[in-house]
């Protein structure tokens, strides 16, 4: 089942400098790890923003959200979730 | 150069039903030749709304505006570009 | 899977009186259809508003879709969908 | 009297840890006991977001207030109340 | 229980005017009505607007509901209920 | 002459507990005289918010400027004024 | 006492000419006559747009809105009013 | 030239207090200046807020720029600037 | 002076044809006309809108409103204008 | 291929006085070297605000990208980018 996610990233700015690229090493690592296991099937920066534009294909809403609540940078995210289907001009 | 692309179709209803038909039908297939060509590489309908997420591949500005502007339904869609990146986290 | 959607009806002033009350009456009808298979769990209007907030049950998006834009009063309706999914503090 | 409840949950990064672990216990408590008494009827978790949509059988405007602002994480959320009434197509 | 109601009329140009000023006194009545029965305990005029600002006091959602609803201006209205309890402060 | 008053208050989270306490207590105390003396005609408190609706009578543009600009609270509230008039359906 | 009025103005494109050039110099007429007793005391175009700042100096809300609700364009304008006061750094 | 200018004003909670008081009365002494010199035409309060609008007249948007951009205070507004010009209805 | 004006445009599809055709035509003209005189220094069509961000430079608000109000798509046409100046970076 | 960009700053009250000014100064640098490139075609500030609107002309998405990312102040802007392409009328 496919949803289109943006993720809107503002990481705050007294956050630990350590603690800050550690996060940002295992956000890369889990999305990695989604991607390899065919759940994130796609992603792409927003030109300008520290923003993305995601697809997942995942099994159930449920399996969305623990997806996304496990997202190391999940605290400092604003997150948009549209479910889709197939379009009917889609070949 | 990707785009994502995001059409809302409001077709008013007071158009003619046959002019309805034949636009919506050469709208499908606009989308079909552009897809075969490879610029218009993805489209999703948003669940419960006449709309779709689309993504886009063309080799400038100029030529997504040609695509945009060119669209059978473009006098009744509101459309929200915006221009995508390679994400540093994408395999 | 849950899904919470809320529709704003807006039916058009110069809509056929009959075509009107037949369309509420299809709609009607397509309601209890739902409810009785158990898709359509809950269905409440919002006080003051020609609106509802309802609970759909559904095994995918594209079965969710095929539900609202089978809808007919669909043409004269906003419509919101939020994926839902359970919340660890209920019983 | 049925209300639907948007909760939306904002907990500050500089919250201590000991605090926040117990607040939100305290809510996990509360919630379970006004969902045994019968007043919150139905809690669920938007997806991707930390956030609910909850349903609420009180007997008056009154009690509302006195259940929301008691909610232990009541300073941290933003809020929308929608009162319901029984929809005309509800079986 | 208390409401406060806010009420912005648009009624549409084309509406015949023996209609149009029908169901303005129409309105009038109705809201006279309620005012004396005491559910409809204030109506003042927003300055510079077609708008109104009312404190309903109504023993359920549903009865206000179906005084909402029947305003015979509903239909070019467009409204916003917010429920209301006794303030700490009010004396 | 009448005004409606909507006030949304915010208090920060480090100010000082005694001078929160404080402060709270200078505001209702400052309410009570206003309503004593005729000017702060209503309070109503807005269900799930910190926020209430007011209604105020005064004789001038400045004297309501006086009285808001001088409640407690002030620097922890957004404030909405509208300028109120008799309803010609008024009783 | 002093009032902000900003009107944004939006005639249908539908009027009978006769009528809207009527109604446009009976808005002028009306607006000279209020500046001439001193309660319209300015008035100015906003670049780009068919819509005025305007400064009232009425005796009371009522009176306000009885200038307001009179104007002939009223039923084609969107109007908003912002009480005003003297600044203490005016001179 | 004019323009209309609308500030909100939001200093910090935590500004030194010495440094709040002579901000302001810099704000303050800049803004008689303006006024004295004929630039700062005009200056009223907003009811109920910490904010003011103000009309200019200024030889230039450079000259605006530089007297909005050199307010002790800008660093804590929120500006808006609409250009003014005559309107065929004043006198 | 500059300022960087963008127009929306929406030209009602009940226009007779004939009209369309020679206002569009007419729009152009105009534009040209103003490039040429180098008041209208620039213009860009915005992707997958019927839209344009302009720069203008005239010698003052009068001139510009006269510009802008002029425009044969005027009335068809959402505008909204900032005032620029010289940017201290710029070479 | 033309883009319109728009950042709005908003340095932290807070940042280091000696980074601030550090920062500023790159970001001029930064500025001044991408004009003079030719990437960085026009600047201009917007009046009244921290903020300025930019034409931007690069070979693609990700080099836009890649000098917004790299803007020393980009921690603290908000940035809106928008595609641009050549309008029918300009000369």
């Amino acid at each position: 089942m496919l949803f289109a996610v943006r993720m809107d990233v503002d990481i705050p700015r007294d956050l630990d400098p350590a603690v800050r690229e550690e996060t940002v090493a295992r956000e890369k690592a889990y999305c990695h790890e989604l991607q390899r296991s065919g759940e994130w099937k796609r992603i792409w920066r927003i030109v300008g923003l520290y923003s993305n534009i995601s697809i997942f294909d995942v099994e159930s809403n449920a399996r969305l959200h623990e997806i996304l609540s496990g997202l190391p940078l999940f605290p400092f995210m604003r997150i948009e979730v549209s479910p889709l289907t197939t379009h009917p001009s889609a070949l």
